[in-house]
């Protein structure tokens, strides 16, 4: 990567010209709001289920928003200057703007672009800006194309007067990210968020080059998934009527997402997080809301699927038939979860009445072999979480994905064992470890002092797909889900996209890194993320000086 | 107190009668921006410095407060009752309405009513909501009936009609604080926060009877106060143009804060965190922005006034000669700060050159009575941080109060010298620990676990006038301030208003708190004040089932 000095202007009618195409421009709404979106969304598609994603869609919105983010969501960089001094460039009548930049792609796009497995699809790109406003973007993939437009406009700057300008020309950078799986799993079940709280965390993802949202999407204290063919499920399980997700606003949000190269995860967390099933269905929990909780869960309530039930197994086939083919435009993905269950909460389960692990572990094997059955005839690969794998000791597939979290020795003796896996240590990228959901905020420091890497043999990295961090609801919820998240997230997607360590083999510089984070959060904050500050002006004005 | 279990309704055409006078309705805009207040206010004012406060104006203020917030901030409480319960009380012709309120008020104010001294104002009330819907609020003062509608408007809810109700009547509740100085100290140096900023943390603190804001003005980082007899002050230490606060918009500040309750407090810190001062007047400021900061300064950039300078005592004559007066119709306190004084930054002082504390003793002594004196002379009453009572043991007069910060020994060893003492121990009630202000938040446990009498000999508790929790802006800003303040400031609340241990002599139970703060922050959050949620719907849903 090389950036120079001099000053370049865009033009505010730029033009992008994708494969020597010029893309027509949309009319920009000053703001989209969700139910507009929503109701075009599902006459453009017709029904839900229909799936209407393509490569010109990834480009159309990738220049779509890279105009809305030059134009509409930049900043003027007084903080990042010293006090009162004169940092704008002039304008005149030699000012040199871009007027046309040019996007190249150079290879087709997979047919599953915007639902990958992990390394399907090329997102590396390169983006030159010659001092005479010529830009070029070029990448294999549209995806990567979109990376380019979005580290383009990171480029830039409003000026004073309303003009977008960039001082860092000529810029040569070819860029390409380490890890393919870089994600966020959001807690959208102990806290209801409207669509519209999860597509501006899509559009952050995005900016932030994340290309994963895993939803948390069911647990034990509610369950906002609207099932069809299992009404009650959301009836009586959701907080309050209308704090539901319904088929149609989930492909809204999938679709939304997918076109910013952001797939969409689901999640039902099984066996163990399903208390909020007994609200319709008693009959398949066990030790549902016992007093006594932390005897049976990690947290109230507590409550888990019956291990050795035909009701059970007949209540997941429905759901997953019902469920699965909704995912499949959107995802290669499902995840089946398997956390923190509780062996005494079988000691309640009439089906079993044990919670001797001799006795569970069988049951426990066939109730997953089942679940991941289903998910793979509906076309899609399961995830898990590391208990199902490294405390049960169950034998799993070898396509399943492995998350960990609970230590850097989880990531090592997965990937031992043959398994995919994903990182998101809790001690580093979780927002609340879960022994004590009131503890502190984790400083974004030690976010970024995380290596993925960290215990595994140099000849099984390649099974460490990439990461996720946690954003847990036990005292999130819409009010302060911006600020918990960011900008602390921005320094996972840069352990994630650039790796851990920098080209010395050294961990990445912490006093470096500050000022392009304070620099990251205030384009987030002018994007209308509430990302919170990590510094005064003070420091930000002055370089270096406050990170030691 | 006492409360029923009867519902009551409230007329939106309710009217209010002070002491027999029905008070006249003011049309309510949907909000009232900041400029168009400010605008208003020198109108009707002619300058900044014409002071038109009266009774009658903190009674109408508080009217017009608590129609706006029963009818437009009000809130379902769907998320304290069990889910998808029937909880709403029904409403028919039989429903009873509340159409009068009765406001009686006692005694006459004192002149001083809206800057009063510490316990120079009555701030009980009594309430009682009969379930006929006769209300009477009774008080001594005009700040005691502010009180009363502010608690009345805590009982009610919004009804998914749109009706607004209470489900507690009968009441009957009498009610006084413990301490006389319930504050914030709010950091406005290290970050600019807007006016709009501002009122709205007045509005907040006011609905949480806090009746002190305490704006440490003035730091090291930036000088935002406009001294129009020093005009470069603010010109050049300011952080940016524009980023100052005019003695009008202090005049608005201060005035908004008066006709609520809330005397707004001057800090300008002396003689360290002044290097601000140095971007103006470089020859009164020693060591300034050192490279080697850790040595002169708790943080950067470092930087103290010279300590035995006459052109540093000019200066401050003619400082103080312009803020003073204006300071005096709204407040009857000014702070002259005084913490954190770093002995080594004097030996670059050239008109001290020494780190030897015998010497720089008796100049200290001298800089802080002339403050005093000029504070005095203004008809003001002078606040010190605790440091120059007890780690410089200067002698200054009875009447400073002196503002502890680091421990429950400072209040202690300060009553125990005869000084009035606010308490505010940083290990309780300060957002950041100052020693590493990236560290952790502190969880409102830890708030509401904090005694202010903790160590206090009975025979002094007198002395303890109340405290202030602090919010410093290293790391937070307009973006996240409502979120590092709100809720856990309404635990510090409870503690000054109520005490820290209960009518049995206990610690307040924590447990009983987290509904009632839950509640709390979702009345700040129809407010517009962007509070956390301390606890998921599941757990506000359920009583106090996750609150062990």
């Amino acid at each position: 990567m090389t950036m120079g000095e001099e000053v370049l202007f865009v033009d505010r009618r730029v033009k992008f010209i994708y494969n020597g195409v010029a893309q027509v421009a949309l009319p920009q709404p000053e703001q989209t709001p969700f139910e507009q979106d929503l109701n075009l969304f599902i006459l453009q598609n017709g029904n839900y289920g229909h799936h209407n994603m393509s490569s010109q869609k990834v480009i159309s919105t990738a220049i779509e928003t890279a105009t809305h983010t030059l134009f509409e969501q930049n900043f003027v960089p007084w903080k990042f200057h010293p006090r009162h001094s004169n940092f704008e460039p002039a304008m005149n009548a030699s000012c040199t703007y871009i007027r046309t930049v040019h996007l190249e792609q150079t290879d087709v796009d997979p047919a599953n672009v915007t639902k990958p497995l992990a390394g399907d699809v090329d997102e590396s790109y390169s983006l030159s800006i010659a001092t005479d406003g010529q830009v070029t973007i070029t990448a294999a993939s549209s995806i990567g194309i979109a990376h380019g437009l979005t580290t383009f406009t990171q480029l830039f700057y409003k000026h004073s007067s309303g003009s977008v300008y960039t001082p860092y020309t000529p810029v040569d950078i070819t860029d390409a990210p380490m890890f393919q799986h870089r994600g966020l799993n959001m807690d959208v079940s102990r806290v209801w968020y409207s669509p519209a709280d999860v597509i501006r965390m899509i559009d952050a993802l995005a900016y932030n080059k994340f290309n994963r949202l895993h939803l948390h999407i069911t647990d034990a204290q509610s369950w906002p998934l609207e099932i069809p063919a299992l009404p009650m499920l959301a009836e009586k399980g959701s907080y309050r009527e209308g704090l539901t997700y319904s088929p149609s606003t989930m492909a809204y949000i999938q679709d939304y997402g997918a076109s910013r190269g952001v797939e969409v995860i689901l999640e039902i967390d099984m066996p163990g997080h399903t208390s909020s099933i007994a609200y319709s269905y008693p009959e398949l929990i066990a030790a549902f809301n016992e007093k006594d909780w932390s005897k049976y869960a990690a947290e109230p309530p507590s409550g888990t699927l019956k291990l050795n039930s035909t009701a059970v197994t007949n209540f997941l086939d429905t759901l997953f038939d019902d469920l699965l083919p909704r995912v499949l435009p959107y995802s290669s993905y499902f995840h089946t979860g398997g956390d923190e269950v509780n062996v005494n909460a079988y000691t309640l389960d009439d089906t079993v009445r044990s919670n001797d692990t001799a006795i569970l572990q069988p049951l426990m094997q066939a109730f997953v072999d089942r679940a991941h059955a289903k998910v793979r005839a509906a076309g899609l690969t399961p995830i898990a979480w590391e208990e199902m794998l490294l405390t049960w000791n169950l034998t799993l597939g070898s396509d399943v994905v492995i998350q960990t979290w609970q230590s850097d020795e989880a990531v090592a003796e997965t990937v031992s064992k043959g398994h995919k896996a994903l990182v998101g240590n809790y001690n580093y990228w979780q927002y609340y470890p879960y022994n004590d959901y009131c503890a502190p905020l984790h400083n974004w420091r030690v976010m970024y002092a995380y290596d993925p890497l960290n215990g595994v043999p140099a000849n099984l990295t390649h099974l460490v797909l990439g990461g996720e961090v946690h954003i847990w609801s036990e005292q999130t919820d819409p009010v302060n889900i911006d600020r918990q998240v960011w900008p602390r997230a921005c320094a996972a997607a840069e352990v994630l996209w650039s790796g851990a360590k920098d080209e010395q083999g050294q961990n990445r510089s912490q006093i470096t890194a500050s000022p392009r984070l304070s620099e990251m959060r205030e384009r987030l904050v002018a994007r209308g993320i509430g990302a919170e500050p990590i510094q005064m002006p003070f420091c930000t004005q002055n370089g270096t000086q406050c990170a030691l």
